[in-house]
C-alpha cells in the first residue's frame, strides 16, 4: 500500500470517475469561522465516493474474475458503486445488504444491475450467506474498505485536493466508517503539509478511540445513528496502520448535528448529502474549536438519502 | 454583442466564479430515452448563473461607478449575483425585490451585504421606486438580462460546454425568463453544430410565441407559476434577435414536471434545483419528443429553493 498505487489507481478512474468540485460559501465560513472548502464528492457517480474505490478494485481483476462475477456486503453506497462497476467492466454483481438499509439504496442497487441478496442484522449470519453463494458461484469479494486496491481508489481524492488547493496546508476532515476514506487521501497527502481528521457518529467512535489508544477497538453497537454509511464495527487491520501513522485525532459529532449540516448544504451550497456524508462538515462548522488554522477542508462523501431523512432535516433546522 | 466580448468576460470570471461540472446518471437516461448531460449551474456562487452575468456587468464599470454603487431589479437570482459581485469589488448594492419573492432569496441577499427595497407587485412602480433611488444617489443599473455585458456573462457557460463536451453535436435545453441565458449560450456556441432550445413555464412562454410569431410578444399574466426567477414579461430588445437568430423553437413545460424534476436530480444526482432551475431538465425528461439527437444538455441553472416547496416537490414524486 503506497502512494503509487493511488497514481496507479487515478490512472485507471480517468475518464469513468467524476473529478469533482470544491465549493464554498461565505455563510458557512462566518458559521465555521474560518473558510470552509467543501470536496462535493456526493456528485461522483453512484452519489459517493465509493465508486472510486470500487472502480478501483474491479478494473484490477483478471479477465477470468470478471467474467465470474464479484461480490460485496454494504449497506448501501459501496453496493452501488460496485454494481455500476461491475456492469461498466461487463461482469457481474451480487450484493449482500441488510433488509434495513434505505430503500433507495437497495433499488439504486438493484437498478444498476446487481442482484440483490437481503439479509436480517439481528438473526443472519451475512458473512456465512455471502461466503456460501462466494464459494458456490466462485465469485471474488470486493472488499468495502480494508483492501489496497479500495484503499488506492479513494485516494484518488486525495490527489485531487492537491491539485485543486495547491496552496491549502491545513486540515481535511473526512467521514468515517471503517476508515478507506481516511487511510486513502492521508496517504495521498503525506507528502504535503494536509492532515487527515476522521470524523464520526456518536456511540460509533471506534476510529477516534482506537487512534487515542494506540491499537484497535471496536465499537459496543452496531445500529443507532442515522450516519447508516459510516456504521463499521471497527477500523481494519489494513487501513488502521495508516491512520495511525499519518491522521490527526478523530472528531465526534452527533446526529441533530449531522441533520444540520445538511440543511445548509441544501440552503448554501445546493448539494445533497445524507448523514453520514455531512458529517465532517458537521464538523467543520460546530466543532471548530477542535480544528487547526484558517481554512480547513471538508469531505462531503455521499448523498444517498431517503427523501423522508433529508425532509426531516430541512423541518427541524430552518434556514431562511 | 459578439464572440469577443463573451471571451473577454471568461477572462474576468477567471478564478472568481465556479466552472460548473457536468453530471449525469443512467437512471435519467433512461426516462428521457437518451444521455442527458447536466451543466449543475446551481453549484455557481450565490446558487444560480445570475452570478456570472452580475459579475461581468460589474467587473466592466468604471472606478467612479464602483464608487458610487449599483442598484438592480430581481426577485431573487439576479439579486444575489450583484449583491455577491458588488461586494467583492469593494462596491454597494441596492436590490429592489418584489415583497412575495420566496425568503431565503431576500435573506441570502441581505446577508450578502446589499440593501434590500422591497415593493409590492400588486400596488408599487417598481420602475419609478427604482429610479428615484438611482437618481438620487447616482446608481448604476445592472439590468437582469437585456445588457450586452449581462449576456456575455451568461455565456462563459457556452464556452465551459465546448470545452467540457467537445464532441456534443446536439441540442442544448436551456431555462428561459428574459433570454440573457439562451442568448448569451447560443452566441458562445454559434459556430458549432449545437443549438440552444428555450424552455419557459406553461402560461409564460413569451419567448416560444416570439420566436414563433418573428417578434416580441409579452405574457398575458406577470405571476402565477412555482418557477419565479423565470418569470419575465417578454423577451428583451437585445435578447430577442440573438434568439431569434440562433435558437431552435421554444419548449413548454407544466409546473408539476418542474417538481418532479427537482424529485429527480435530488434523488439521481444529489443537486438541489429550484423550479424555474430544473425546467430544461423537465424538458429533457418529458418532453423528449420534441428533442433532437441521442444526447442532450439540459441547464440546471439555480437552486435557490425554499425548504417548503423541495420538501413538497418530494413528496409529491416519491422516488425510492
Amino acid at each position: 500500500m503506497n502512494f503509487e498505487m493511488i497514481r496507479q489507481a487515478a490512472r485507471r478512474l480517468h475518464g469513468h470517475a467524476q473529478r469533482t468540485p470544491i465549493l464554498w460559501s461565505p455563510f458557512l465560513d462566518e458559521i465555521a469561522g474560518r473558510r470552509v472548502y467543501v470536496k462535493a464528492e456526493a456528485l461522483q457517480h453512484t452519489g459517493s465516493f465509493k465508486f472510486r474505490g470500487a472502480w478501483s478494485a474491479i478494473s484490477a481483476l483478471s479477465a477470468d474474475q470478471l467474467k465470474t462475477g464479484v461480490i460485496a456486503y454494504s449497506s448501501g453506497n459501496h453496493a452501488q458503486g460496485v454494481a455500476r462497476a461491475a456492469r461498466a467492466h461487463g461482469s457481474s454483481a451480487v450484493i449482500v445488504m441488510p433488509s434495513d438499509a434505505p430503500l433507495s439504496k437497495i433499488n439504486n442497487t438493484k437498478g444498476l444491475g446487481a442482484e440483490v441478496v437481503l439479509y436480517d442484522r439481528a438473526h443472519d449470519d451475512r458473512d456465512a450467506m455471502g461466503d456460501a453463494i462466494a464459494a458456490e458461484r466462485g465469485l471474488t469479494l470486493i472488499k468495502p474498505f480494508d483492501d489496497p486496491q479500495v484503499i488506492a481508489g479513494q485516494g484518488t481524492i486525495g490527489l485531487e485536493l492537491r491539485d485543486q488547493l495547491p496552496d491549502h496546508t491545513g486540515q481535511v476532515l473526512v467521514c468515517c466508517g471503517g476508515g478507506g476514506l481516511s487511510s486513502g487521501i492521508a496517504l495521498a497527502l503525506e507528502e504535503t503539509p494536509m492532515q487527515v481528521r476522521p470524523v464520526e457518529p456518536e456511540g460509533f467512535d471506534d476510529v477516534t478511540r482506537s487512534l487515542s489508544a494506540g491499537r484497535i477497538l471496536r465499537n459496543p453497537a452496531t445500529t443507532g445513528s442515522i450516519c447508516d454509511a459510516i456504521l463499521s464495527p471497527q477500523p481494519g487491520d489494513v487501513t488502521f496502520p495508516i491512520m495511525h501513522r499519518l491522521c490527526g485525532p478523530g472528531v465526534v459529532v452527533s446526529d441533530e448535528q449531522c441533520l444540520h449540516a445538511m440543511a445548509l448544504a441544501f440552503a448554501h451550497l445546493k448539494l445533497v448529502l445524507e448523514p453520514g456524508g455531512a458529517i465532517a462538515l458537521a464538523a467543520a462548522l460546530f466543532h471548530g474549536d477542535q480544528v487547526e488554522g484558517d481554512e480547513v477542508i471538508a469531505m462531503a462523501s455521499g448523498g444517498n438519502v431517503d427523501a423522508g431523512t433529508f425532509a426531516l432535516a430541512l423541518d427541524r433546522f430552518p434556514v431562511s
